[in-house]
């Protein structure tokens, strides 16, 4: 007989139950806060204000103006004839090729055409190395799994995106060594979002340079892109990512994988149209930047008539903000306490160096594009306000005039935070570690 | 100095090299084979027909009709506003409830009810309880991640759908140890498309009936449902699956795993609609399974005709057949030589049991809802000449006697293929393993 016992048997996972998901970050606390107190001008004029979203809010009304125009992409029509049934069926199964499906084809081959456009054509993008996913989270964790073996660390720059703890270790077993830059290099990214010069440069870019010289190990099928539509056009609830990818091994696998994840055919019908009209993402990409530039110039602008200084930019969502003359002490635990005041008493959620790796004290993460200009306006007022008011309990003048970036380390590796790369060991690297 | 050596340095994970993914199955290489050379009645009459294909193409022309009806759902509309802009923006970020928008409670509402709908409101569905996926391949697998570490193992009775290898074994790390269940009880499975008496019973209704009694073990928070609109609503390429649990930590580390795998805002849309539809549903679901019990007779009628016998079945796109009798060697290996020749020779892409783990040879799977009567017909026609020609041949009389199915075996679990019970040793089995 079996004895009784009061325990409750262990259901979960060891991942399940594990805290490598991260959620209980500053940043995620801070979005917590937010949904418990949302900012809105009219019904709740003192919420908080939520600077934490890295979302492009600002060119809506293109798309919908294409969306009047083409009412077909919409309407699973093609001409008289609808295209429901097709779409209802596709799905490719198993990760054989979808040769049947043109639709899908379709998509692919829109997005190697934007994917091309976005770098002025100094890349062309092959359809068939493009692995579609439902969103860059899904990319980003098939890509792990394809590359990583249980133990196997990836080298990522910081500050990164704290969701990556989540993305590319949580299920994979994989591990991040977070490699550490400094505001000195100016902790750089987004290639479709580039507003001014020099823009984003693709390491892609940098292969296609050096492809014409004879190189000892072929650099190009080692390098592997996650690409996502969620920023660059403003669409994260559509969820449409990809891997691309020069080495077939790494397209195949990712390819069966991707049945975990993949993007709905209704909307693949949608996208495939929109980014295949080339008028339309000429013109969405020239304003898009355009805007951006000028959301970005407002808070910049208005972050520098409060005394606060931003690494300058030239892409991306979101600043990087220098407070730290606004903490008592010049170290995480200030960080941490002044992120707080901002948060519950300004009323702003923003992101604070540490939740993403940051290896220096006072950087905040601050968005931007996620809201209208007057929202920003009242952002830097209560900024204004707060910053007035810690002036007058003077923060020791030593500290403010030690606020400057620190350069003491420099960056070991100029990487795109959008992609990784596997430093695999040679053979005699291998033996000689035994 | 590093010697070059000639050796490629191993890129792919071992999980990503290796080939528990089971695409060499004979069930996915029959799908390459009609891939190759696919029927068509006008343009390729002599090509392979698809009958590996557990899919419902019967019931478009109501889905259909909706949509004409309801252009709104499709077009992204709420009467005269667009919900573009929410649904471009929406979603369910880093596992934190989705409060803020109604439309995806609004799906996993419709979602629930809908389930209910098709268990007779026998069983209530809490819409808090579901957690969406993109598919049920992508609920599979998560499941997987919440419940098993590397190496735990699940029970799933044979036959069953071969991706399961590929969906609940690849990346997880976890087992299968198949329960052989044999033809005396029926090989049994699906609810919504549940055409005849007595139907598809979920073990959550049996629970549900036990409920009143005290139970030593609360075990209805251990039974975890995987549902998709797949099959149900024919509707693979929209990418809808579900989990539905009621324990809290299984939903809250379900959650979460969700972002690897979420479903369109646009798809969540469209379906919360349509699913929200009660007129709809009801005629749909009836109406559906009419046309599927209709198309099941057309095709044990037209075995029965060529001496072909069925495994009686109450649900589901396939029916389960027995052609033992026309094997030259009652063993797997015959099934494979006959699966040949029924695949290249007669033009029929029909899967071996054997790919589906099935412990007695001579039985296959074949699909029904995937074509029309028209093809069903061809396909019947096509196999009666096989069997006339065979039968000439002369299978041993003795082999034709013994092919009623073998009783000698009966299954331990009445599982539904659909969902995954972990049976958890207590702590007091624990110790006793030590």
């Amino acid at each position: 007989m079996v004895n009784k016992v009061a325990d409750e048997p262990q259901l979960l996972s060891k991942k399940a139950g594990c805290n490598t998901h991260g959620q209980d970050s500053s940043y995620f606390l801070g979005w917590e806060e937010y949904e418990k107190n949302p900012f809105d001008a009219i019904t709740n004029p003192s919420g908080i204000i939520q600077m934490g979203l890295a979302e492009n809010q600002l060119s809506f009304d293109l798309v919908e103006e294409w969306l009047e125009k083409n009412p077909d992409a919409l309407g699973l029509r093609r001409g008289a004839a609808s295209v429901f049934r097709e779409l209802a069926l596709f799905q490719d199964y198993h990760g054989l090729p979808a040769f049947k499906n043109t639709d899908a084809r379709c998509l692919a081959q829109a997005l190697a055409r934007f994917m091309s456009e976005q770098r002025d054509y100094k890349v062309a993008f092959d359809p068939s190395n493009i692995v579609l996913t439902a969103g860059a989270t899904s990319a980003n964790e098939a890509l792990m799994f394809c590359l990583a073996d249980q133990g196997d660390a990836f080298l990522i720059p910081t500050p990164y995106y704290p969701g990556f703890d989540r993305d590319l270790k949580w299920r994979t077993g994989a591990e991040i060594v977070p490699v550490h830059c400094t505001s000195a290099n100016g902790f750089r990214i987004y290639s479709g979002t580039a507003f001014s010069e020099p823009g984003f440069v693709s390491v892609l870019e940098v292969l296609a340079a050096r492809a014409p010289l004879a190189t000892e190990f072929a650099l190009d099928d080692r390098v592997h892109v996650v690409y996502s539509l969620s920023k660059d056009l403003g669409l994260p609830g559509f969820r449409v990512g990809a891997i691309y990818s020069s080495n077939p091994a790494v397209v195949s696998a990712a390819t069966k994988m991707s049945s975990f994840g993949l993007v709905s055919s209704q909307t693949q019908y949608l996208l495939a149209a929109l980014l295949g009209d080339k008028d339309f993402t000429r013109r969405y990409l020239a304003e898009n930047k355009r805007r951006i530039k000028e959301r970005h110039d407002q808070l910049v602008d208005g972050l520098k008539e409060i005394g606060i200084a931003c690494l300058e930019s030239n892409a991306g969502l979101f600043c990087w903000v220098n407070m730290s003359h606004l903490m008592h002490t010049r170290s995480f635990e200030g960080e941490m306490t002044l992120w707080k005041k901002v948060v519950f008493d300004v009323g702003l959620n923003i992101s604070p160096g540490s939740s993403c790796h940051c290896s220096e004290p006072g950087w905040f993460r601050v968005c931007f594009a996620n809201m209208s200009a007057k929202t920003l306006d009242v952002a830097m007022q209560r900024l204004g306000e707060f910053v007035q008011t810690s002036s007058c309990k003077a923060a020791p003048a030593a500290l403010r005039r030690a606020a400057g970036p620190a350069r003491s380390m420099s960056c070991p590796l100029a990487m795109n935070m959008k992609w990784a790369l596997r430093l695999t060991p040679s053979f005699a690297d291998r033996k000689a570690e035994r």
